[in-house]
């Protein structure tokens, strides 16, 4: 007998090399007379914003561009993007970016449908209607949120990165073009596919898992086991891009159903002591939680030896667990993920409180093992 | 490089045992005040139809049980249950059933929503507006039609089956509740099933797969391979039925995107010529259609073995082309799907019609080989 599931209904995807150019017609067919276009910063001057804005004035549609979109968006920077859509008299969203620019877009949708305020909606399934006509366009092969239901917002007062997780979120249609990748530093590149592999592994200890987010998965792991070095070398060659792409894709499919694990539970008061990238500070966390999961984990693990056997070494069928954790930790090595969180800044005396903090993270009830703050401050020093 | 696709939004599914009494609930979320309650003929009589009248019954929804749904519906039958749906002043689809239920229920939606006639809709892409509120309910683990785009109408004037496919099909959700299927006659349960596996296999097949469809497909055929003997043996044992029940609707997630192959060619002009259960046809089809198509898909097909392997002979995870046709053949054997067309009724005057008709079928294109009305006939008289 399989447990009980839902799987939500993700975004219709067009994925491929120059389907940036299909926005236009996409935009006009959900009938966007004039879309917000909402840009991580940056993205324009680095040229990948061109094919985008090219596609879109080929199809003759009027867009309002917004560039001032916050990395980590906190909930300020989300009244002020709505207040821009709303004074431009904005019909449709179009979010180009890693995640910030996409997740101040779900944010800024529900305000705009639902009215309120942010911290109305922190939480699942408190959002009610259907935000406006929605396109994410991804530009780094990573968090996957141009297909997810969250919204990832760093609450000022707080202190902390809340999140919205609801079905009124989904975009209409995800543009996934990995020629958007071509120019992402390797440091971005390498963060990023950490971030997708932990959505991965994390997606597949969740008690929520069932077989068809498993196959989501461990197809997203193959992709990523198999091309990661070669996409962080050069993130302009399609035969890497597409595929961590693709993975990105398909493993937001399935964590934004299932949850995540205490990966992210961790990683996320680091930020908010440390700041840092997030798909670094999981790479540096994913092999020691996955051995801290091993009990759980030892047969699913197992099968993810031969996904992420080096490809430069040759093909290795073997299903070891223990070797899989190896294997993620040999991966991050050679794309330069640093292995101590002290690496990255994070102190010694903050590690109480921060173990706290993650105990109380709700990614705890979605991972394979309970897990308290002890077990959080160890797996913290471990790293220090 | 991956070559470009698309992945159309699939319903949202509820998955599990005794989901089918969330169907009340489903309803009256999705506004339905007095939805039509369309259900297969036979399906009352069975019992099958108790736990989803319950759960409406349970929520105090309002319904109208329509069962004059025709088996390989009609287009008049669709006209019909239009009738009604308007006389009764519905709002709202709930459709119970293998696939003809179903199949009636998009149709009917399709000229709900947008006028015509049925034959204005045939091809892809046709129908612009979508349907009212939709729930599938899926009571055979086969079509998969609970989450596809497709709608299979026979035209009694061409007197040929005609399909419609339209994103505007789609289901808001569907129920898979494998406990629906405990009574399955064993003739259906095993046709049906082969239904669902020629679905991945072909959709494999097809040059529009990709990653994201092909993880669906080898998922769903893995979990027909080790539990269908099972299943058919009993279809109340939920050990055997939750699996093919998900398997059935991961490979309809996949084809829908993918399109089909001449298995589905040829069986339809056998239907056309001399009826038959649709799944049983494809089953003895199956086999033949993949040694055809074996020049471009050896690498494929030799991961389906292990998927295939009967598991009362435990596992073996040795990967060969040929083994994986000759365990499709033998799972057939095993489940009593007939070896030869002339078995059901086929005659040989008639084969070089039908031969004619599957060369012209749509499934052509999508066919990882080219095929011919001399290779139609040739596959066809392998099975006389």
């Amino acid at each position: 007998m399989i447990d009980p599931f839902r799987m939500s209904a993700v975004p219709r995807v067009r994925f491929g090399r120059g389907e940036a150019a299909s926005i236009g017609d996409e935009a006009k067919s959900l009938n966007m007379t004039r879309p917000m276009l909402l840009a991580d910063p940056g993205l324009s001057g680095a040229g990948v914003l061109g094919p985008v804005t090219d596609g879109l004035d080929a199809a003759g549609v009027e867009y309002r561009l917004y560039e001032e979109v916050e990395p980590n968006p906190s909930d300020p920077s989300i009244t002020r993007a709505q207040a821009f859509y709303e004074a431009n008299d904005c019909s449709g969203i179009i979010a180009v970016g890693g995640g910030s620019a996409i997740d101040t877009a779900k944010a800024m949708g529900a305000l705009l449908a639902n009215g309120g305020k942010i911290s109305d909606y922190y939480g699942a399934d408190t959002v009610e209607k259907s935000i406006p006509p929605f396109i994410t366009v991804p530009t780094t092969a990573g968090t996957g949120s141009e297909v997810t239901r969250a919204s990832i917002i760093t609450d000022i007062e707080r202190g902390t990165k809340s999140s919205i997780h609801s079905d009124a979120l989904y975009a209409d249609v995800a543009v996934v073009d990995s020629s958007l990748l071509a120019t992402l530093p390797k440091f971005f590149a390498a963060g990023a596919l950490m971030d997708a592999l932990t959505h991965a592994v994390e997606s597949l200890g969740s008690p929520r898992a069932n077989p068809w987010s498993q196959a989501l998965c461990f197809q997203a792991i193959g992709l990523i086991g198999q091309n990661a070095r070669r996409f962080v070398a050069d993130p302009a060659d399609p035969d890497a891009a597409d595929p961590l792409a693709l993975a990105a894709c398909l493993a937001g499919a399935s964590f934004t159903n299932t949850g995540l694990g205490i990966v992210h539970g961790l990683t996320h008061p680091v930020f908010n002591f440390f700041g840092g990238h997030h798909g670094t500070t999981n790479g540096i966390l994913l092999a020691p939680v996955m051995r801290f999961n091993l009990p759980a984990m030892r047969e699913t693990y197992a099968r993810l030896a031969p996904l992420l056997a080096n490809p430069d070494e040759g093909a290795d069928e073997t299903q070891d667990a223990e070797l899989s954790i190896d294997r993620v930790r040999a991966l991050a090595d050679d794309i330069d993920i640093p292995e101590s969180l002290a690496a990255i800044g994070a102190e010694m005396e903050y590690l109480d409180r921060m173990a706290h903090e993650a105990a109380a993270s709700s990614t705890v009830a979605t991972n394979p093992v309970p897990a308290d703050a002890e077990d959080m401050k160890r797996i913290y020093l471990e790293l220090m």
